[in-house]
């Protein structure tokens, strides 16, 4: 199985420059570097990972699949079927290597500065915590999730499933920040938020920051984050605080952010400009292809996954809209010749949460290929095919997330 | 405070009859005698709890207060402001000590027989997950939770707000159930649960079986549970198996289940007949009186709860509507004399969930008397004081659930 196959290095959104090797152990690939930094053991092909980095090692180890230093995944049959992804299970993929644990040691003193506003400022997190609170429950998921599937050989982290958690986020609606500091500056269309890591020296900042750029549109749902399922947000998810934007990809949301511009035009960083675009297969990114913005409907199925007894068996998975409600799901046990309509299991927990499905299905022994396909409130369906693309981005087509299983 | 003040012994339900010191080391107090076999240690007052029984020794000591190997709470400022409860934080009542952690080595093979349908029969777990499924969010309250504001000294363990928490239950309505073994049998008016733990030699079971009645009415509602936040039930918490009535006080909720039955009249074991009954102070509990079955209105606050800085502050509680939904939380910094409606926080979990709430109040420095009060979507209101009874059962009184809160 790919999940097996962890990657030898980090995945790379950055197309470095030719580097000497000084900065590749200092660089953008510190991530290499952090390999031994970290007491990170990179492991051979089929081995189980045997640590987690320092800066994850609070993690369950046995919940997960380490693919490098940076990136772990949720392992798919950890997923179980409940409302709420654990935080000792999600799923960690960081851009640069993580700030030492230090940043967090006074949490209410991290300052961000807020700008393209009438009345600019910076604000300590303790600031942000009287001007007002929210908590909403929404699906982060890495753009990649669903890379293995790319029979082409999408570079990058080999993400299966579990590069997607459902979680909840407690912070500022920065909508109320905006508000309070005399609303957007005129002309602006984006949100740029800036991530706080440090910058390997010698390296053009441009090429390496986590800056990233929405359309200002998402100013109705973005949020400055300090929980993440009512504790206090871990430095290896961006504590102490975190740009969270429901309903959009991972990399939207701008761990460790010390900056929030509201700007006329998109980021020039590298990240934004031509990293995370969706393009076809060998063209290289651009400012005009598609940015992995807001996600898409999705589903998958994570009990059983191999093996299940004859007779009754409850088919568990869990599914979500994306940037909209999910509507319904339907399971197929042929491969996606006949679909039955299978239940939401548990309590709503909003627009942008996932719900765990369940179908019953009475078996006879034989071989089922199950596969599920979720609908959004605005009748968008998943796919039954991926749509091939250069990095391996936004992959929701039902055929390749099914999985066979064996009825004895 | 009360918080502080450990009881020695268990609460006790059950008014023993004078027995020998051979029984009442073996019997229902039976806490006394775990004191030591447990491990646990009785503290003097106002000692931090040091230790935790073995059978809850996996839960936060930090965040509970320990009153008896039997009895722990919540501490309030432990309870926070999130939707759910975290396992490890949430309190523990047993009437009995709890069965030894075998009971769950083979938690498919546990078995509860059903009776009082018309095609009775015993299944397994295993055959429950096969049957139907589903996971709900109710608030799990002692009956006893308030009983350190009763002034006349209720006998019984001195919870104060912490015995109570909001989770998630997984299993399959027991109207499922019913359902495939050919529905109620004729007559029957209420559902009578049987709790697994081993009774003590030498006493007549009748007087301390856990053994509980709720009309039959509830059917709509009962679960058969055998996950706890997504995760297997807890020995602690009654697994393998655990009856659920959401919306009914804890007692009703009988742990290591392995007897529903359907019956004409309620049990005639003593947690039933004379325990549990709301009686006036001095007075014998009897079956004519009401028995703790349905939750009130009830919240409280959670933060602050002593002192805060002058300026705006968030004040956060929980705030849930017992057997109905909760429909909105006002707040006062007076004592009651002005009240602000103050704002529900995160997803709502649904009709048996409780909400956490928050209000920003400006405050200058002084002294205030903070109270909430909730109401419900029948309209029914927490009533300002409580309705002194012998047992100090069902505190939802706002008054005494108030802090009082210094702004320097």
């Amino acid at each position: 199985m790919l999940d097996n196959e962890p990657t030898p290095v980090d995945d790379r959104p950055l197309d470095l420059p030719a580097i000497s090797r000084r900065h590749l152990l200092m660089g953008s690939a510190g991530a290499l570097a952090s390999v031994s930094l970290l007491g990170f053991s990179p492991l051979a092909r089929g081995q189980a990972p045997a640590t987690l980095p320092e800066f994850a090692a609070w993690k369950s180890l046995n919940d997960l699949i380490v693919h490098s230093a940076n990136t772990m995944e949720t392992r798919r049959d950890a997923i179980g079927s409940g409302v709420l992804t654990p935080s000792d299970k999600l799923f960690v993929r960081n851009n640069l290597p993580a700030p030492d644990a230090s940043i967090a040691a006074d949490r209410d003193a991290w300052s961000v500065n807020i700008d393209g506003v009438n009345n600019p400022r910076a604000l300590t997190i303790a600031e942000l915590k009287t001007m007002g609170v929210e908590t909403v429950a929404s699906v982060l998921q890495c753009s990649g999730n669903g890379r293995a599937f790319f029979p082409h050989g999408a570079g990058g982290t080999q993400w299966s499933v579990g590069a997607a958690g459902c979680v909840l986020w407690t912070g500022v609606p920065l909508k109320t920040v905006v508000n309070a500091l005399g609303g957007v500056a005129d002309g602006m269309n984006y949100i740029t938020s800036t991530g706080g890591e440090e910058l390997p020296a010698g390296l053009d900042p441009k090429t390496i920051q986590v800056e990233r750029s929405i359309p200002l549109a998402a100013l109705d749902r973005a949020m400055l984050v300090w929980e993440l399922n009512d504790n206090p947000l871990p430095v290896t998810h961006g504590g102490p605080l975190r740009m969270v934007i429901p309903g959009y990809y991972g990399v939207n949301n701008v761990k460790y952010v010390n900056n929030v511009a509201f700007t006329p035009a998109q980021t020039d960083t590298k990240i934004q400009v031509s990293s995370y675009r969706v393009r076809d297969i060998g063209v290289k990114g651009s400012a005009d292809q598609p940015s992995m913005w807001e996600m898409n409907v999705k589903s998958w199925v994570t009990s059983p996954l191999e093996t299940a007894s004859r007779g009754r068996t409850m088919i568990y998975g869990v599914a979500f809209g994306g940037s909209q409600a999910v509507a319904s799901i339907d399971v197929s046990l042929d491969g996606g010749q006949n679909w039955q309509a299978a239940r939401f299991l548990g309590p709503d927990l909003g627009q942008f949460a996932w719900r765990p499905f369940v179908l019953a299905a009475d078996l006879a022994p034989g071989e089922y290929r199950v596969v599920s396909r979720a609908t959004d409130s605005q009748g968008n369906s998943q796919p039954e095919n991926r749509i091939d693309n250069e990095r391996g981005y936004g992959h929701n087509g039902w055929k390749d997330h099914g999985i066979t299983l064996k009825v004895t």
